[in-house]
Protein backbone atom coordinates (compact mmCIF):
# COMPACT_ATOMS: atom_id res chain seq x y z
CA UNK A 1 0.00 0.00 0.00
CA UNK A 2 1.32 3.76 -0.76
CA UNK A 3 -0.43 6.93 0.57
CA UNK A 4 -1.01 8.78 -2.75
CA UNK A 5 -0.74 12.67 -2.30
CA UNK A 6 -1.62 14.19 -5.92
CA UNK A 7 -2.16 17.59 -6.68
CA UNK A 8 -3.79 17.87 -10.28
CA UNK A 9 -4.17 20.97 -12.28
CA UNK A 10 -5.94 22.55 -15.51
CA UNK A 11 -3.96 22.66 -18.51
CA UNK A 12 -3.31 25.74 -20.83
CA UNK A 13 -2.87 23.46 -24.13
CA UNK A 14 -1.82 26.10 -25.80
CA UNK A 15 1.12 26.73 -23.95
CA UNK A 16 2.41 22.66 -23.86
CA UNK A 17 3.76 20.92 -26.56
CA UNK A 18 2.74 17.70 -25.99
CA UNK A 19 5.41 15.18 -26.82
CA UNK A 20 4.87 11.87 -29.52
CA UNK A 21 5.16 8.55 -26.74
CA UNK A 22 1.30 8.97 -24.96
CA UNK A 23 0.26 5.92 -23.46
CA UNK A 24 -3.51 5.33 -24.35
CA UNK A 25 -5.32 4.20 -21.19
CA UNK A 26 -8.47 2.49 -20.93
CA UNK A 27 -9.94 2.03 -17.62
CA UNK A 28 -13.29 1.05 -15.61
CA UNK A 29 -14.65 1.09 -12.14
CA UNK A 30 -16.18 -2.15 -10.94
CA UNK A 31 -17.41 0.67 -8.16
CA UNK A 32 -16.99 3.58 -8.59
CA UNK A 33 -17.22 6.19 -4.82
CA UNK A 34 -15.22 9.19 -4.32
CA UNK A 35 -13.86 7.43 -1.15
CA UNK A 36 -13.65 3.69 -2.25
CA UNK A 37 -13.29 3.09 -5.58
CA UNK A 38 -12.15 -0.62 -7.69
CA UNK A 39 -10.11 0.42 -10.94
CA UNK A 40 -9.40 -1.80 -13.62
CA UNK A 41 -6.98 -0.05 -15.65
CA UNK A 42 -4.96 -1.24 -19.45
CA UNK A 43 -2.14 0.51 -19.82
CA UNK A 44 0.03 -0.20 -23.15
CA UNK A 45 0.37 -4.02 -22.74
CA UNK A 46 -0.13 -4.58 -19.34
CA UNK A 47 -2.95 -4.69 -16.85
CA UNK A 48 -3.76 -3.46 -13.17
CA UNK A 49 -6.11 -3.81 -10.29
CA UNK A 50 -6.20 -0.36 -7.89
CA UNK A 51 -8.07 -0.15 -4.74
CA UNK A 52 -8.10 3.43 -3.66
CA UNK A 53 -9.73 4.11 -0.42
CA UNK A 54 -9.44 7.85 2.03
CA UNK A 55 -11.75 10.68 2.19
CA UNK A 56 -9.46 13.25 1.71
CA UNK A 57 -8.90 13.49 -1.99
CA UNK A 58 -5.52 14.93 -1.97
CA UNK A 59 -4.13 11.56 -0.11
CA UNK A 60 -5.52 8.64 -0.63
CA UNK A 61 -4.17 4.62 0.08
CA UNK A 62 -3.88 3.09 -2.87
CA UNK A 63 -3.67 -0.77 -3.27
CA UNK A 64 -2.17 -1.66 -7.28
CA UNK A 65 -1.73 -4.85 -8.58
CA UNK A 66 -0.62 -6.58 -11.82
CA UNK A 67 -3.81 -8.80 -13.58
CA UNK A 68 -3.84 -10.76 -16.41
CA UNK A 69 -4.23 -8.90 -19.42
CA UNK A 70 -7.86 -11.50 -20.01
CA UNK A 71 -9.02 -10.68 -16.93
CA UNK A 72 -8.81 -7.05 -17.51
CA UNK A 73 -10.86 -7.25 -20.51
CA UNK A 74 -13.25 -9.42 -18.73
CA UNK A 75 -13.27 -7.55 -15.53
CA UNK A 76 -13.83 -4.07 -17.95
CA UNK A 77 -16.83 -6.03 -19.62
CA UNK A 78 -18.76 -5.86 -15.44
CA UNK A 79 -17.94 -1.71 -15.55
CA UNK A 80 -20.99 0.55 -16.38
CA UNK A 81 -18.50 3.20 -18.43
CA UNK A 82 -14.66 3.45 -19.49
CA UNK A 83 -12.95 6.29 -19.66
CA UNK A 84 -10.55 6.54 -22.30
CA UNK A 85 -7.73 9.05 -22.52
CA UNK A 86 -3.75 9.39 -23.51
CA UNK A 87 -1.24 9.75 -20.80
CA UNK A 88 2.08 11.75 -21.53
CA UNK A 89 4.88 11.97 -18.96
CA UNK A 90 6.46 15.25 -18.64
CA UNK A 91 9.92 15.55 -16.51
CA UNK A 92 10.16 18.57 -14.71
CA UNK A 93 13.46 19.67 -12.30
CA UNK A 94 13.23 16.56 -9.91
CA UNK A 95 9.26 15.61 -10.68
CA UNK A 96 7.41 13.82 -13.52
CA UNK A 97 3.85 15.79 -14.61
CA UNK A 98 1.46 13.52 -15.97
CA UNK A 99 -0.82 15.21 -18.89
CA UNK A 100 -3.73 13.39 -19.13
CA UNK A 101 -5.68 14.25 -22.47
CA UNK A 102 -9.73 12.59 -22.40
CA UNK A 103 -11.48 11.01 -25.10
CA UNK A 104 -14.63 10.18 -25.95
CA UNK A 105 -17.26 11.68 -23.34
CA UNK A 106 -14.57 13.20 -21.32
CA UNK A 107 -13.02 14.59 -25.31
CA UNK A 108 -11.28 18.35 -24.54
CA UNK A 109 -10.51 18.04 -20.82
CA UNK A 110 -6.58 17.98 -20.09
CA UNK A 111 -5.32 17.71 -16.40
CA UNK A 112 -2.22 17.46 -15.31
CA UNK A 113 -1.05 15.71 -12.44
CA UNK A 114 2.19 15.60 -9.62
CA UNK A 115 2.63 12.97 -7.37
CA UNK A 116 4.36 14.76 -4.11
CA UNK A 117 5.73 13.23 -0.81
CA UNK A 118 4.12 15.49 1.51
CA UNK A 119 1.19 17.75 1.05
CA UNK A 120 3.16 20.38 2.19
CA UNK A 121 5.85 20.21 -0.47
CA UNK A 122 6.16 23.53 -2.98
CA UNK A 123 6.23 22.97 -6.63
CA UNK A 124 7.52 25.06 -9.14
CA UNK A 125 4.62 25.19 -11.70
CA UNK A 126 5.65 25.41 -15.20
CA UNK A 127 3.63 28.20 -17.45
CA UNK A 128 1.31 25.42 -18.89
CA UNK A 129 -0.45 25.35 -15.36
CA UNK A 130 -4.02 26.56 -15.33
CA UNK A 131 -5.90 26.63 -12.23
CA UNK A 132 -5.74 24.08 -9.38
CA UNK A 133 -8.77 20.92 -9.21
CA UNK A 134 -6.92 18.89 -6.63
CA UNK A 135 -9.71 19.58 -4.10
CA UNK A 136 -12.54 19.52 -6.78
CA UNK A 137 -14.31 15.82 -6.81
CA UNK A 138 -16.03 16.48 -9.84
CA UNK A 139 -12.17 15.73 -11.65
CA UNK A 140 -12.09 12.29 -10.67
CA UNK A 141 -12.01 9.90 -12.67
CA UNK A 142 -14.88 7.94 -10.96
CA UNK A 143 -17.36 11.54 -11.46
CA UNK A 144 -16.39 11.94 -14.93
CA UNK A 145 -17.98 8.83 -15.62
CA UNK A 146 -21.06 9.79 -13.90
CA UNK A 147 -20.94 13.20 -14.98
CA UNK A 148 -18.35 13.50 -18.18
CA UNK A 149 -17.33 16.78 -19.42
CA UNK A 150 -19.01 17.23 -22.24
CA UNK A 151 -22.02 17.31 -20.27
CA UNK A 152 -20.59 20.33 -18.36
CA UNK B 1 -10.98 -15.57 -14.34
CA UNK B 2 -12.60 -18.88 -12.92
CA UNK B 3 -16.35 -19.94 -13.78
CA UNK B 4 -17.18 -21.08 -9.91
CA UNK B 5 -19.87 -23.68 -9.87
CA UNK B 6 -20.87 -24.70 -6.15
CA UNK B 7 -23.23 -26.14 -4.22
CA UNK B 8 -23.67 -25.65 -0.53
CA UNK B 9 -25.02 -27.98 2.38
CA UNK B 10 -25.58 -27.94 6.20
CA UNK B 11 -23.89 -30.41 8.13
CA UNK B 12 -24.80 -32.87 10.40
CA UNK B 13 -21.64 -32.06 12.88
CA UNK B 14 -22.84 -35.53 14.71
CA UNK B 15 -22.12 -37.97 11.75
CA UNK B 16 -19.01 -35.91 10.54
CA UNK B 17 -15.57 -36.49 12.25
CA UNK B 18 -13.60 -33.45 11.43
CA UNK B 19 -10.30 -33.85 11.01
CA UNK B 20 -7.32 -32.15 12.99
CA UNK B 21 -6.05 -30.17 10.23
CA UNK B 22 -8.12 -27.19 9.86
CA UNK B 23 -7.31 -23.50 8.41
CA UNK B 24 -7.91 -20.60 9.85
CA UNK B 25 -9.42 -17.92 7.58
CA UNK B 26 -10.04 -14.32 7.74
CA UNK B 27 -12.22 -12.60 5.90
CA UNK B 28 -13.92 -9.20 5.03
CA UNK B 29 -15.16 -7.58 2.16
CA UNK B 30 -14.71 -4.28 1.04
CA UNK B 31 -17.92 -4.36 -1.00
CA UNK B 32 -20.59 -6.80 -0.60
CA UNK B 33 -23.18 -7.33 -2.38
CA UNK B 34 -24.25 -10.80 -3.30
CA UNK B 35 -24.02 -10.07 -7.41
CA UNK B 36 -20.63 -8.01 -7.09
CA UNK B 37 -18.20 -8.39 -3.87
CA UNK B 38 -14.76 -7.63 -3.39
CA UNK B 39 -13.24 -9.73 -0.51
CA UNK B 40 -9.87 -9.88 1.32
CA UNK B 41 -8.99 -12.89 3.02
CA UNK B 42 -6.17 -14.26 4.93
CA UNK B 43 -5.58 -18.40 4.60
CA UNK B 44 -2.79 -19.26 7.30
CA UNK B 45 0.29 -17.70 5.54
CA UNK B 46 -1.31 -16.53 2.52
CA UNK B 47 -3.64 -13.92 1.54
CA UNK B 48 -5.81 -13.29 -1.49
CA UNK B 49 -8.21 -10.58 -3.04
CA UNK B 50 -10.96 -11.82 -4.98
CA UNK B 51 -13.60 -10.13 -6.92
CA UNK B 52 -16.91 -12.81 -7.49
CA UNK B 53 -19.45 -11.59 -9.76
CA UNK B 54 -22.68 -12.54 -11.82
CA UNK B 55 -26.71 -12.76 -11.09
CA UNK B 56 -26.83 -16.64 -10.31
CA UNK B 57 -25.34 -17.78 -7.10
CA UNK B 58 -24.22 -21.44 -7.73
CA UNK B 59 -22.24 -19.64 -11.13
CA UNK B 60 -20.35 -16.50 -10.50
CA UNK B 61 -17.13 -15.33 -12.41
CA UNK B 62 -14.44 -15.55 -9.51
CA UNK B 63 -11.17 -13.49 -10.06
CA UNK B 64 -9.03 -14.18 -7.45
CA UNK B 65 -5.00 -12.79 -7.07
CA UNK B 66 -2.34 -13.40 -4.38
CA UNK B 67 -1.59 -10.03 -2.42
CA UNK B 68 1.23 -9.31 0.24
CA UNK B 69 0.28 -9.80 3.95
CA UNK B 70 0.52 -6.52 5.11
CA UNK B 71 -1.53 -5.18 2.00
CA UNK B 72 -4.09 -7.69 3.20
CA UNK B 73 -3.92 -6.66 6.87
CA UNK B 74 -4.37 -2.86 5.79
CA UNK B 75 -7.54 -3.84 3.42
CA UNK B 76 -9.49 -5.68 6.34
CA UNK B 77 -8.89 -2.28 8.09
CA UNK B 78 -11.06 -1.27 5.70
CA UNK B 79 -13.67 -3.77 5.98
CA UNK B 80 -16.56 -3.13 7.99
CA UNK B 81 -16.72 -6.78 9.82
CA UNK B 82 -15.26 -9.84 9.18
CA UNK B 83 -15.93 -13.41 9.26
CA UNK B 84 -13.62 -16.21 10.87
CA UNK B 85 -13.99 -19.68 10.22
CA UNK B 86 -11.79 -22.78 9.67
CA UNK B 87 -11.45 -24.61 6.86
CA UNK B 88 -10.61 -28.18 6.44
CA UNK B 89 -10.45 -30.60 3.50
CA UNK B 90 -12.35 -33.69 3.30
CA UNK B 91 -11.29 -35.58 -0.13
CA UNK B 92 -14.28 -38.33 -1.30
CA UNK B 93 -14.32 -40.02 -4.59
CA UNK B 94 -13.01 -37.67 -7.23
CA UNK B 95 -13.95 -34.35 -5.36
CA UNK B 96 -12.73 -32.41 -2.31
CA UNK B 97 -15.33 -31.16 0.45
CA UNK B 98 -14.61 -27.81 2.02
CA UNK B 99 -16.82 -27.73 5.37
CA UNK B 100 -16.30 -24.50 6.88
CA UNK B 101 -17.02 -24.45 10.59
CA UNK B 102 -17.68 -20.39 12.01
CA UNK B 103 -17.10 -18.52 14.87
CA UNK B 104 -17.49 -15.48 16.31
CA UNK B 105 -21.18 -14.42 15.43
CA UNK B 106 -21.38 -17.49 13.01
CA UNK B 107 -20.58 -19.94 15.80
CA UNK B 108 -22.64 -22.67 15.05
CA UNK B 109 -22.97 -22.76 11.64
CA UNK B 110 -20.68 -25.92 9.62
CA UNK B 111 -21.02 -25.49 5.96
CA UNK B 112 -20.15 -27.85 2.92
CA UNK B 113 -18.78 -26.57 -0.30
CA UNK B 114 -18.61 -28.96 -3.54
CA UNK B 115 -16.89 -27.14 -6.54
CA UNK B 116 -18.32 -29.07 -10.06
CA UNK B 117 -17.65 -28.62 -13.33
CA UNK B 118 -21.09 -28.31 -14.46
CA UNK B 119 -24.44 -27.62 -12.56
CA UNK B 120 -25.48 -30.71 -14.28
CA UNK B 121 -22.29 -32.79 -12.88
CA UNK B 122 -24.35 -35.56 -9.87
CA UNK B 123 -22.32 -36.01 -7.24
CA UNK B 124 -23.41 -39.06 -4.23
CA UNK B 125 -23.39 -37.24 -1.00
CA UNK B 126 -22.13 -38.18 2.32
CA UNK B 127 -24.12 -39.19 5.26
CA UNK B 128 -22.82 -36.31 7.26
CA UNK B 129 -24.33 -33.67 4.44
CA UNK B 130 -27.76 -32.12 5.63
CA UNK B 131 -29.70 -30.23 3.84
CA UNK B 132 -29.31 -28.41 0.49
CA UNK B 133 -28.55 -24.95 0.53
CA UNK B 134 -27.00 -23.08 -2.40
CA UNK B 135 -29.70 -21.24 -3.61
CA UNK B 136 -30.51 -19.51 -0.35
CA UNK B 137 -28.67 -16.51 -0.23
CA UNK B 138 -28.33 -15.76 3.76
CA UNK B 139 -25.65 -18.50 3.56
CA UNK B 140 -23.52 -16.37 1.36
CA UNK B 141 -20.63 -14.92 3.34
CA UNK B 142 -21.28 -11.44 2.47
CA UNK B 143 -24.87 -12.31 4.06
CA UNK B 144 -23.48 -13.60 7.31
CA UNK B 145 -21.63 -10.10 7.79
CA UNK B 146 -24.74 -8.63 7.64
CA UNK B 147 -27.05 -10.83 9.30
CA UNK B 148 -24.91 -13.40 11.16
CA UNK B 149 -26.23 -16.68 12.24
CA UNK B 150 -26.50 -16.41 16.24
CA UNK B 151 -29.35 -13.12 14.85
CA UNK B 152 -31.58 -16.10 13.36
Amino acid sequence: MAIEIERKFLVNKDLLPLPNDGKKLIQGYIWSYPQKSLRIRIAGEKAFLTIKAGNDILKRSEFEYEIPMTDAHELLDLCDAKIEKTRYLIPMDSYTWEVDVFHGDNQGLIVAEIELASSEEQIQLPEWIDQEVSNDPKYLNVSLIENPFIKW
